[in-house]
This record gives structure tokens, C-alpha cells and sequence, in this order.
């Protein structure tokens, strides 16, 4: 350690390690394969460890623990309160006269009809209330997976020409979406939703809106025949190719309602304490629509209105259910994308909720509520439903305290179908666009988008990817192409892991990244490397390769600079994380390459299962030897220079 | 630190440091956008920095660099002596004796005529010796490439039904292999071929060659009325049934030379020496079997023989290759496969000889090698070559020197096709199954199964997985099932990274896992963990939900003890080598979480990239105060202990 020695000024130097102290490397204590594989396991799929408040528990608490666990009703029930009702009942009545609307509205989205969208949001929250643990959630239909429900069934059935089959196969796809979610959250497998990172979902559902925005245009200018298709393209050009469709009075009332809403939404924004304004305008657009069409007869001068619907309670649809034909592998597939998109926006809505409210989500329950939910609602004349992003929001804000909002929602919309539903027979079509538009409107955040270009460029390219292929391609295939190229940045990371070159902190012994820290310095005849990665056949051969390159790379300085060539190549190993077979090969491969550059190779501190790959090898005793293995680089450093030193001594 | 000052009994412990003496972590130099994305592809794709060797070099120099750069004959060719041209004779004339049998099996092996394989043989080596890196590759067909070829065309074509139609597709494969393979060179994306694991390519080939040797059933027993499918139980199920079909003579000339080349194989194996033994037995028996069937005049007598082949060298093809038509998918889908296939091995092969004798082979440079011999070859009526495993190992042993080896190998290849193929006319088909068998029995490879067996568990399935994949399966199934097996690995690795909890080892400042090192002691009122992998979309959620695991049951656990609970909890980020925008709302969504415990969240060390993303996003204060973000672990409990003691001093 002569060249830092003398410039530490420090009376006690911790690099000044005699040989007695150094400290070393021992493999970790043994565990059998079968334990290992058991703490894998555990670690793969119970994270959280559901089981952890089971423990040391008497036999009663742990079968009502249990119930609880299945049921988090029987949490938080017996502490129910009437002041708790009172918040509940308030946010309760003001999420129903948001999902009434919008129900109506979604449906329509999903090519179904409109009453479709009120039994979604009558069944679905009852059973959320029994089994849901987030408080906050208002469940129901939501804009995307409603749209990607009908655009996907509509590629092969029409809804128009065969409504009947296209209904049986929107229920049979909830069905498998919920069977799907509920399998995901039984098997714990609900680590495959976050695949769908922050950056994807923020392109996604702008590019969602767009899209969602854009079939609005066929109801706000009017428009009798539109295309059925769904991007950019073609729905511009075939609204701009029907133009002598297009009937002033839909385009001004449309207009009208749209900068109402628009309006309303602004005002909650600014100040959220009157959340109800934004949360009662969709209601009281409809009521007023309804009546300037009643009132003046509008339906006849071309302002189309939903017409007469069907009064009553959800009838069963379980004989609905398709289970095999020539359809069932539409639904399936339709029941995955659905699924897993409205799987993802139910937890990641109730996992925000909790955050600022500060309970806890279990994501893997969570999806065993959604999915069931979703089966329940299958048999029951309900299309895809999960927690709502916007209406959650308002649930949040209006107040609500527990599910029973949901319950009022539901009670609420019981009302409706039984008594008020000839009410909305002359409710215009453009008014509920307008709801729609002013809903995904708030899908769009540019606040995150503008973080994102400010943090991570290839997240930022990410969400680009994902918008232009929704709005360009399809809502599945952009959402395919944003999660692919996600994928293949994190198998980049692994095929190319980084390499540190290290240099010593002068006066201590700590080692740092000499490209970072400026006042790091060089140790003459030491090359400290550290790996950032686990090692394995992906990224064996490059490491080979760069490492070379940097003796390489420092041997072509040193020459330059005249000073002593590498006598030593330190590899710190405490961020290689995991190694596999290729790896253990790896430093054979290199200890034979730098040998013949006449430079040592010396490992430090590997971690547990890394050491113990390596000990199992059969040459192991090859790679490490007692002089090759050291529990920091700066006892390495302070042993091997003293070796140095007593070597270059015997040679005078 | 007092409840490690009093067993610690050296007189400076380093952890003892006053706050003054404790590091900043500063930002690392500012570096733009364009100049990060520029080493981030340089590290990407040039991580050999193959423009190292021309910097600081005369123009003049320059040029001579480069045109040996892309003709490695200028490299050695100049210095080549008739030393060298005599161990090249040598070696060249022992591999010509193998490549003549084998290449006449091989193209048998893929269903094409068996003077396509001679070709192979002819001019292939001849543009290896111009291009290509490697001393001791002996290039022409191998067993695995032809299978496949074989394989995936008959599952559309006939190669008895339509023979000319069969020939094109091979030739335009060929083609796109080639183009394939160079390409992969061009761009730099040879680690393609990484994602074919050491224990991938063991199950396979041993899987290949279970698969190979069951085809030559048809020519060791005679049958003639054989399956077309590849698997283990078609095949074997075809065999038995046919057993009315069986030839006693057929099998009896089988077993004789089977016994023949397996002794020679034994012997060559036993010793290096004699590996001419292994390597002039095909062609001894190919003799032998000539001339016993000549004399006994026993193609009369069930015993099956070549045939009529023609003379003269290698026809011009390139007016057969197919660029449109029905068939281009397949020849592209083949091309691709039998590419990546032959490219993996003669990168494999090249690279062992390589480090054997201490020299560099640049894998992107020997993709060009091999897929631009491959396109000349698709032109001169050859199909796909590489070098192959057995011959070049031969080679070896036999002393090449350069690839004069090769260009002698194919001169004499060019004289058989020339003059001796009349020969071939006898020569029996059984004695050809032998030698295949011979050579592909070599391909299992035992000790290597063992190994993998006792270092990784799960590499060990997933060389299962591609061995019966392929025999049960298909070949290119199974290989592709252990790629995604593989790959399915490394992203749960990304999914569930590992979290380290520290102790500090007694009179240290250094810090290891706790249940690692035994004598690593915890600090009371601190949880330490170190983050294994780079943090992103995929592992935030497992993140948080572990990290507030490990905080619950410490404390736990110090409920239990009576300990006093966790003030601080410090995360060593040494090992996170990358962030994303998901991993910077990690930081806040957990400091908010821990912060409602009474836990202050400090973190140590986070390399440059990971700091500067951290520092990037809108409320980097609120993360990292100046009393939360430390260099080392021991800085960050020593300077905290002291605030503690502090304000426990103050309090009272």
C-alpha cells in the first residue's frame, strides 16, 4: 500500500491489516437440497408470508384468523358502526349515480346492451363487499376492459347481426376472466401482473382513451354508419368519410354536455372538497338530456336515444356459458387479456388506496375476490367488472370508510332496475359519449409521462411504444409489444451486466467505482473489478470477453504511464447474486486466461450459494486457493501487497 | 456500537469513526444522454472493443490492420513456413480420411444425395481458410445440423417423391442460414447464441444423438419400408414391426464394423496418442465393406449399397435457391434453426481449441466466417456446414498448425470427387450407419451430466428437459422448451432478487449476511439489508413486501428477546446495479411505509446510475435527507449510533 501511505495523513490506518487479522471466507452453514428448494419456493410464492400471524396461536384463534382471512368481512363487521354507515351511505349513493351512467355508457362500449352494464354493477359489489380487504374500491365495468372485450369479440362475431351469441360469449369470457384471476391469486402467481410496469400501463391507457375517445365520435357527431374497426386510422377517415351523416343538433348538444362535464371535472380537480361536483355531473347530464329530448321530441330530429329497456333484476345466464364449439378458444383468449387487464388496474387502484390510508393489501387475495367475483358475475348477467379508477377515487374522496359503500351502490342500483328504468328511454346516446370522454380523459397523465422522460429514457421510449401500438396497431398487440421490449431490456441487463473498475478511498479501506469517485485512486499491480450481476450461461462469454478487455485497457495505460503491469485481478462477488453451472466454468476459463498474462486471480467475498457452486466444483480447489480468497478487497489488497512486498524483497 | 465494543478487544476499531471522518456519496460526473446511450451500445455490442488494436496507429498501419481483420490468411499467411505445412499435411490428409465417410453419411442423414455431403466438404473449407479465425476448425456437414435440415423439410417435402424439389429447399436453407449467420456477425448480435446454455446444449445433444442413432436402425437392420417421424417411439415401434424385414446379413456386417470403430474409438480415447487409430477407422472400413461386398457380390444378398454416384466437382446451384414461393416460410424457418444450430457448435468447437492453445477467436468475426461460407456454399451446391466437434478434435490431435488443414483436406476431397468416386458404388449403407452411430455416441457426454448435477440442481432439469424434448418431442421443440425453461429462470431471479440481512463481524466495520457468517452479530436498533439485483417494474412489489416482512419478524423476534425495536433500517444498494421509474417510487412508497413503524429508511452506496435516477425524480429530498444516504454500512451505523446516543443523552 506504498503510493496511498503516503498520502494518508491518518495515524491509524485501516488498510495497515497485518495478515493474522484477515478474515475468512467460510462456506455458509449446510442445508440440504429439499430445504433449499423449500425456502425457494417460499420465497417465490409466499413473500408475505400469509402464515406468519397463524403462528404460535391457540386452535380457536387460528380457525377464526382463518375465516378472516377468507372472509374479510368478519374483520372489520363486528366493529361496524352507524358513524361508520353514515360516511358510507353518503359516498355510496354518490359513486351509484356515477356508475349508473357510466354503466350504461361502458356496456355500450362493449358493444352490449346497456342494461348489461347496470346488473355489472349491481351482483359484482355485493360479493366484493364479502370478500374484498381494499375499503376503498367502487367495483363495477371500467372503460378498458370494456372496450377490449367488445373489440376483441367483435373480430369474429357481429353484435348486431347475432346479439344473442355475441352476449353468451361476453358472459362465457368473464367466466374464464375471472376463472383465470382466481387461479392466478390461488396459485400465487400474481407476480405475473407486474410484468405490466408503471411506464406500460401510462401509455397504455392514454393510448386506451384515444382509442375510447375516438369511438365516441360515431355518438357525439351522430354518425349512423361507422367503422367497426378500432385504430387511429381508420376511425378518422371513416368520421371525416361520412361527414353528410353528421346532425348539427347530437354535435351541439354533445358539445354543450361535453364542456359541462368538462368543466365539473376541472372544478374537483382544482379543489378536491367538492368532489361531488364532478361526481354528480353524469347524472345530472342524463336527467337534463332526458328531459330536453322528452320535452322537445328531440328523438326525431336526429338526436338517437338509448330506448325502452327491459325493467327487472338480473335474470341467471349460467346456461349462457360456452365450455366448448368453435368459439371457446375466442373466449378463453378474450378472458386472459380482459383478465389480466382488469386484474391489474383492480389491484393497482386498491394497492394506492391502502398506501394512503396505510392498511394493506394482499395482492394474491385481492385477485381470488376479483376472480370470484367476476365467476359469480358470469352466471349472473354480468360482463367483465374490477375496481374502477375514477369512481374509486370518488368513493375516496365522497368518504367511504368500508365496502358497505359498495353495498349502497348496489341497493341503489337495485332500485333502478326495478323501478326507474323506463326513465331512461329517451336518455340520448350523445350525452352518455360525452360521460365516456370526459371519464378516459383522466386515463391521460402527462405529469407522469414528463417524470418519466426526466428519470429513465428506455422506460419513457417503453410507454411510447405501448401508446402508438395501441393507437396504431391494437389494444393487445401494444400492450404485447410494450411488455416484450420490457422483457428484453431486463434480459439485455443480464446478457450485458456491468462491470466497476475499483479504486481505493485514500486514508480508508473502502473501494469504489473509480469512474464515480473522482478522488478514488489506482493500486499499482492490483486490477479490483466488480460484478454486477448474477452469472450465468447469458452473460458468461461477454464477461470473459470485457474483462480481458479491461486488462487489456489497463495494461495499455500502464504502459504509457511506465508504471509495474498487473501482478493481481481482484473480482468482488458480493452483487453476483446467483451462478449456474456456466458460470462456475467462467473462472476456470479466466484463471487460465489471465494466468498466461502472468496475473493472479483472486475472488472476493462470494456470497453463500455462489461459494458453495463454487466449492462443489471438481477443480474448485484450482479456482480457490487459500491465497484466492478473501472476505473484503481491502484485507485482499493489504495481504497481497505484503505477499508483494516480501516477494520483491527476497528477489534483492 | 457498545454492544459490540465490549467483546471487541483490538485497541483501534475501525468502526469507531467520528462523524467527521464519514464520506460523502456524491454524484458521478455528469454525463449527457447521447454520451450515456453511446457506451451503453458500446458495451452492448462492442464489448471486445474490436477497435482497440487501431488506435494510435499510422493510416498505412490502419489499412493493413483492417484487411487483416476481415481476411485473417493476411495474419498468418506470411509468416507460414513448410514447418508448418508439413504438420498441416499431416493433420489435413487424417481429417480428409474422416470427412469423405462421414460426409457421405451425413447427407444420408438429411435425406440428400451422398455426393452433396462430398461437395460439403469441397469448397466450404476452402473459403474457412480465407475467413475464418480458428487454427483448428475442420469445417464441412455435421451430424446435428443435417438432422435437423433432414427433418424439418420432410415434414412438407418428400425427398423420394420429389428429389429435385427436396435439393432446392436444402440449398435455399442453406442460403438463409448462412445470411442468418452473418448477419448475427454484422450486427453484433452473436450473444444470441449465449441463450444456448452449457446445460442446454448437453441435453440436447445427447438427446440428438439418442434420435441420430435410432435412425441408422433403418441401415443396421436392413428394413426398407421405414418410418418418416424422428421420436423415440415412432421409431422404435416402426423397427419392431418391421421385423419380417430384418437382414441377418445386414445386421451382422453392422455389428462387426460397429465393434470395429467403437474398439478404435476405446483406443484413441484411452490414448491421445493413437488418435489416428479412431480417426483411419471409417475409412478402413468403408474399404473393408467395399470390397467384401464387391467380392461376396452381396448387394444380391439383402445387403443395401450406395449406388451409381457422379463424377466431377461441385455443380453451380445458385439458380436453385428459392427467394419466393410457397416453401419460403420453411426454408427461412429451417435456414434459422439449422443456423443458429451449427453456428452454436462451430463457435463452441473454435473457442475450446482456442483456449486450449492460448489464442483469441472473435465470436462476431466467425459468424461472417461461417455464414458467408455457408451463402458460397448455397451457390456451389453445398448444404449447411460448420466445424464440427469430432473432426476437429481429430485435427487437433493430428498437429494443425493454421487452416492449411482444411485447404489440404479439401484437395484431397476434390481428387475422391474427381477420380474415386466409381468406389464408392459398393459401398454398403450399413457400414455408413456405423460410423454415424460411432461418431454421434461421442456426443454424450456423461461426466459433464454429473457435474451440472452436483453444482445446479435446476440446470440439471433443464438439460432434461431438452433431452427428452428431444427424443420424445421433436428436436427444435426441445430445444426450444430449455431455452424458455432457461430464460423463465433468469426472470425470476429478476422477480424475486435476493435481500441479505447484515451483521457486523466483531471488531470490523465490515458486514456480511447473518446467515452466512455465524459470528456476525446484529445491531440493536438496526435492520441492515442488501438488495441482490437491479430493481425494476418486475421486483418492486416482492421488494416492499419483503423488506416489510423482514421488518415484522425482526421485530418479532425482538419482542420475544425484549430487545429495543428498530430505529434505523439501512439498505445497502452495493449490488443495485440499475433502477428504473417503477424502482424510484420503491424508495418513497417504502420510506412512507416504514416512516408510519417510527423506522427511518437510510440507504449506503447506490452506484452512479442508481443515484442519479434517484436524484432525478421530483422529491429526491424527501428520499435521501443528508442524514440518510451513506458510502459504506459502517460509516452509516456509526454516524447514526452517535445521533442516537445523542438524543438518548438528551432525552434523559
Amino acid at each position: 500500500m506504498e503510493p496511498n501511505a503516503s498520502n494518508n495523513m491518518q495515524p491509524d490506518n485501516c488498510l495497515e491489516i497485518t495478515p493474522m487479522e484477515v478474515h475468512k471466507v467460510v462456506p455458509p452453514p449446510h442445508r440440504s437440497t429439499i430445504q433449499k428448494l423449500k425456502s425457494r419456493l417460499k420465497e417465490t410464492f409466499f413473500p408475505d408470508d400469509p402464515l406468519l400471524q397463524f403462528k404460535r396461536q391457540p386452535l380457536g384463534t387460528k380457525w377464526i384468523l382463518a375465516a378472516q382471512y377468507v372472509f374479510p368481512i368478519l374483520q372489520w363487521g363486528p366493529n361496524y358502526s352507524f358513524k361508520l354507515f353514515k360516511s358510507d351511505i353518503v359516498s355510496g349513493l354518490t359513486i351509484a349515480s356515477l356508475a349508473i351512467p357510466q354503466g350504461i355508457s361502458y356496456a355500450k362500449l362493449a358493444s352490449l346492451p346497456p342494461i348489461v352494464g347496470l346488473y355489472s354493477s349491481f351482483v359484482p359489489p355485493l360479493v366484493y363487499a364479502v370478500l374484498g380487504s381494499s375499503r376503498d374500491l367502487a367495483v363495477g365495468p371500467v372503460s378498458i376492459a370494456s372496450l377490449i372485450l367488445g373489440s376483441m369479440l367483435r373480430q369474429e362475431v357481429s353484435p348486431i347481426n347475432d346479439p344473442l351469441l355475441f352476449l353468451q360469449l361476453a358472459f362465457s369470457s368473464t367466466f374464464f376472466a375471472g376463472l383465470f384471476q382466481a387461479s392466478l391469486g390461488l396459485l400465487r402467481l400474481g407476480f405475473i401482473i407486474d410484468f405490466l410496469s408503471k411506464a406500460i400501463l401510462i401509455g397504455f391507457m392514454a393510448g386506451a382513451a384515444v382509442i375510447v375517445s375516438l369511438q365516441q365520435l360515431k355518438s357525439l357527431l351522430g354518425i349512423t354508419h361507422f367503422t367497426k374497426q378500432m385504430g387511429l386510422v381508420p376511425v378518422l377517415s371513416s368520421a371525416f368519410h361520412n361527414i353528410n351523416e353528421w346532425s348539427w343538433q347530437t354535435i351541439l348538444m354533445g358539445f354543450c354536455f361535453l364542456v359541462f362535464l368538462l368543466l365539473a371535472r376541472h372544478v374537483s380537480m382544482r379543489k378536491p372538497k367538492l368532489f361531488w361536483v364532478s361526481a354528480g355531473a353524469p347524472l345530472v347530464s342524463v336527467i337534463l338530456s332526458t328531459i330536453l329530448v322528452f320535452a322537445f321530441k328531440a328523438q326525431h330530429h336526429g338526436i338517437s336515444v338509448i330506448g325502452k329497456l327491459q325493467e327487472g333484476l338480473n335474470p341467471p345466464s349460467w346456461n349462457m356459458l360456452h365450455f366448448h364449439g368453435s368459439n371457446l378458444g375466442l373466449v378463453i383468449k378474450t378472458g386472459l387479456v380482459t383478465g389480466i387487464i382488469s386484474l391489474t388496474e383492480g389491484i393497482a387502484v386498491g394497492r394506492t388506496f391502502a398506501a394512503l390510508k396505510n392498511y394493506q393489501v394482499d395482492g394474491n387475495k385481492e385477485m381470488m375476490a376479483i376472480g370470484l367475483m367476476n365467476v359469480i358475475g358470469s352466471a349472473t348477467s354480468c360482463y367483465v367488472t374490477t375496481g374502477a379508477f375514477s369512481r374509486s377515487a370518488v368513493n375516496h374522496n365522497a368518504g367511504a370508510k368500508t365496502a358497505v359503500s359498495n353495498v349502497v351502490m348496489s341497493v341503489t342500483v337495485m332500485v333502478t332496475l326495478l323501478f326507474l328504468m323506463p326513465l331512461f328511454q329517451y336518455t340520448p346516446n350523445v350525452v352518455l359519449g360525452a360521460i365516456i370522454v370526459t371519464a378516459v380523459i383522466g386515463l391521460i397523465d402527462f405529469p407522469a409521462a414528463c417524470q418519466i422522460w426526466k428519470i429513465d429514457k428506455f422506460d419513457f421510449v417503453v410507454m411510447l411504444c405501448a401508446f402508438f401500438g395501441v393507437i396504431f396497431i391494437s389494444v393487445q398487440d401494444g400492450l404485447a409489444i410494450a411488455v416484450a421490449i420490457s422483457i428484453f431490456k431486463i434480459l439485455l441487463q443480464v446478457t450485458r451486466p456491468k462491470t466497476l473498475i475499483l479504486g481505493n478511498i485514500p486514508g480508508t479501506d473502502i473501494f469504489r467505482n473509480l469512474h464515480h469517485y473522482k478522488d478514488a485512486t489506482r493500486i499499482p499491480g492490483f486490477l479490483i473489478l466488480s460484478i454486477e450481476a448474477p452469472i450465468n450461461f447469458a452473460n458468461t462469454t461477454y464477461l470473459k470477453e470485457r474483462i480481458v478487455r479491461w486488462i487489456n485497457e489497463y495494461e495499455t495505460e500502464e504502459d504509457i504511464k511506465k508504471q509495474s503491469s498487473i501482478r493481481f485481478l481482484i473480482l468482488d462477488l458480493s452483487a453476483v447474486s446467483a451462478i449456474d453451472t456456466s458460470g462456475v466454468s467462467l473462472f476456470k476459463d479466466l484463471k487460465k486466461a489471465v494466468e498466461n498474462k502472468g496475473v493472479e486471480l483472486v475472488l472476493v467475498n462470494p456470497v453463500g450459494e455462489v461459494l458453495e457452486k463454487l466449492l462443489r466444483a471438481d477443480d474448485a480447489r484450482d479456482i480457490m486457493g487459500p491465497d484466492t480468497l478473501y472476505l473484503t478487497v481491502g484485507e485482499a489488497v493489504a495481504a497481497l501487497s505484503s505477499t508483494m512486498k516480501g516477494q520483491s524483497s527476497s528477489n534483492v
